[in-house]
């Protein structure tokens, strides 16, 4: 808790929040001062080529093993003092105690400090990288710019070249594990301290466009209307039915709405819609496409319009191990924690690391689920009760 | 018919249609026609401040008594032949027969092209200052700014001024008599020769603004959200099934729809819908109004949302003079002709008319509803219809 608060004071906004984001010189900072904590530690400290900083302690015998914990120190602007570092430092903390209890284990035990998972420039960029997800084409289409991010990695001192060598054998890999703040309130709402999630969500995005007619608000009967609002307001009312009454706790969302031609008194004639849905896995995503596009057909057909369907934006769902959460659970239940298996539907570095070793995350809860906002909390009970789950997972001999 | 198809002429498109919009060169020169045509029909010709252009048949006895007749000249970009055109020389036609005829009636009858009905520069320019409802406001913030308003009416001959002063005095005013096409399918669909406007819709519009909670798409459990844009899709589908079961045959559309922030991941926090609506009368507009705004607030608070209402413009209904409409349908009756009262849901010269003397409009059929656009077409048979019943309805006893 002391590293906690200590580090919030690099890049500490008026409002009590913290704003680090990733590349700048707070984030500079912060991971100089990680880098001298790490090395208090004892543990052997290294960077590699996309700027993640490891701490590592090595097995009493030399072994090419790495079970790996840890998350990012990085914040959106004026953010809190939980999201990332809470997992980065109580994985410091657990390993730190390993350390200090003198434990030999079968495998070396690593820190982590991924970059820019918040994506100031790119999102999860550190956790691409080691995951080998990071390609040359990421770096093309960038939300900043290539000239912030060429400066950016000049002031961590990595390049487009070294990121993109920076991958982990993934035979090298025990497994990862990342704390983190639920961001949401649903352990804070059923009174669970532990949250085991078992998968982060798949996010797919499309744009539907539904054509009718253009024709006078006035003269035009409304039973002989193609309109293409209606077509576009029915499906958001029926595709959220549908989701809620078949795929909870998947979750949809119509963030964008445009009109053409867009008067008061002309008929729309056509209606494009952001269309997002989120669920665990990929079958139950496969499913949902199929019943949200299958959805919007029916309902262009009722209403006589034409549908456009562009799918622009696919991230993949991120399964847990099962293995994993398994003794996450039992990890929980040894020390008399209540625990609720969740799913993720905010995007963490966990997500590439599940694509390359068994992983799986551990949440506490958020206060109101306040989340990227400087009000963001979590009981110091809480962060406590994460890291002792976090200390017994790490030493179960799944890993062996 | 030969009129109506040398008119098209002048402002002839390639498609088929006709431009003349208000003020420009073609309506000076469709103007110019229409006035050797009055003189060649051997009418007194006069043109009033407003350049609204009157053909006037006198009483064989001295009156102050006027019955007018007629509609406008102008039109859209690229539309038909018919809309305006049809009722001006139909009235030229039926008071030329009466002339022709030598018929002695106890009031003079006019024939008259209003300005601007179309709205190129301002709707219903020439009738609204006959009618005593041009105000110097309406001069400000044209849709076609000052510059090219005063270059159109030096065109015509006349100023700011001289349209404020060209009111009629209602007291001299026996009534006025329109024909137009429907721009719609009512009397095609029900195989009817004649409309009869029972009334010209009043318009009402409002910004309804439904406020809620933005927040993340995927983190915040849909049973927690606060989402403006299902309030504003929910008011879409009630509203129109509202108006559809209990308005009919008043009318609704929802023509704009902004939503904020406006991203794929994020709960919408704001939507502001553009809502218009439309019926006969005002207590029935009173109706609705109530009816809507209770609606809106109903799901306001169902989905959690505040609501803000912005009502934006207004267009009073303008009923029909119940002894015309009765005038007309007898004339049709005595023609053999089949015959309907409908509301007009567009807007009309009438409805400025009717707020001063009794007033109606004589409907014929439009095929396909075709209207505002070149391949607007009624049938010749449909055309004559229309002008008997007006020859029959201006020479009705109902006007001594």
């Amino acid at each position: 808790m002391a590293n906690l608060n200590e580090l919030a004071q690099i890049g500490a906004t008026p409002e009590g929040g913290v704003t680090r984001l990733a590349f700048s010189e707070a984030d500079v900072a912060g991971r100089l001062w990680f880098e001298q904590k790490v090395k208090a530690a004892g543990l052997r400290y290294e960077m590699d080529g996309a700027g993640n900083q490891f701490g590592i302690l090595p097995a009493f015998s030399p072994t090419k093993k790495l079970l790996l914990c840890g998350s990012h120190l990085d914040t959106v602007p004026n953010g809190g003092k939980y999201d990332g570092a809470l997992g980065t430092l109580s994985a410091l903390e657990v390993v730190q105690t390993i350390k200090e209890a003198n434990l030999d284990l079968p495998y070396d035990l690593g820190v982590v400090n991924f970059t820019d998972e918040e994506g100031s420039v790119m999102s999860l960029f550190g956790s691409h990288a080691v995951a080998g997800q990071l390609t040359a084409d990421h770096f093309t289409n960038l939300r900043s710019g290539t000239v912030d991010l060429v400066a950016g990695m000049a002031r961590l001192g990595i390049t487009q070249e070294s990121a993109l060598a920076a991958t982990i054998d993934p035979d090298t890999l025990v497994g990862f594990v990342e704390i983190h703040i639920e961001q949401g309130v649903r352990l804070e709402n059923a009174g669970i301290s532990i949250g085991i999630v078992t998968s982060i969500v798949g996010i797919r995005s499309a744009w539907l466009t539904f054509g009718g007619e253009a024709a006078h608000a006035g003269a035009k009967p409304m039973a002989d209307r193609r309109d293409a609002m209606w077509g576009a307001t029915a499906f958001v009312q029926r595709a959220k039915a549908l989701v809620e009454s078949q795929f909870h706790p998947g979750v949809c969302n119509f963030g964008q709405l445009f009109v053409e031609p867009g008067a008061f008194n002309i008929v729309p004639a056509k209606v494009k819609l952001a269309l997002e849905y989120r669920h665990g896995t990929e079958p139950q995503m496969d499913d949902m496409r199929t019943a949200l596009f299958d959805l919007a057909q029916t309902i262009a057909t009722e209403y006589g319009l034409t549908l456009q369907v562009e799918e622009v934006m696919g991230c993949i769902s991120a399964p847990s191990d099962e293995k994993v959460v398994q003794v996450i659970e039992d990890s929980a239940e040894k020390l008399g924690l209540s625990s609720q298996r969740l799913i993720s539907f905010a995007g963490h570095d966990t997500q590439s690391m599940a694509a390359i070793t068994p992983s799986a995350m551990i949440f506490v809860p958020s206060v109101n689920g306040v989340s990227h906002h400087y009000a963001e909390y979590t009981k110091d009970a809480d962060c406590v009760n994460g890291a002792n789950v976090m200390l017994h997972t790490l030493l179960s001999d799944c890993w062996h």
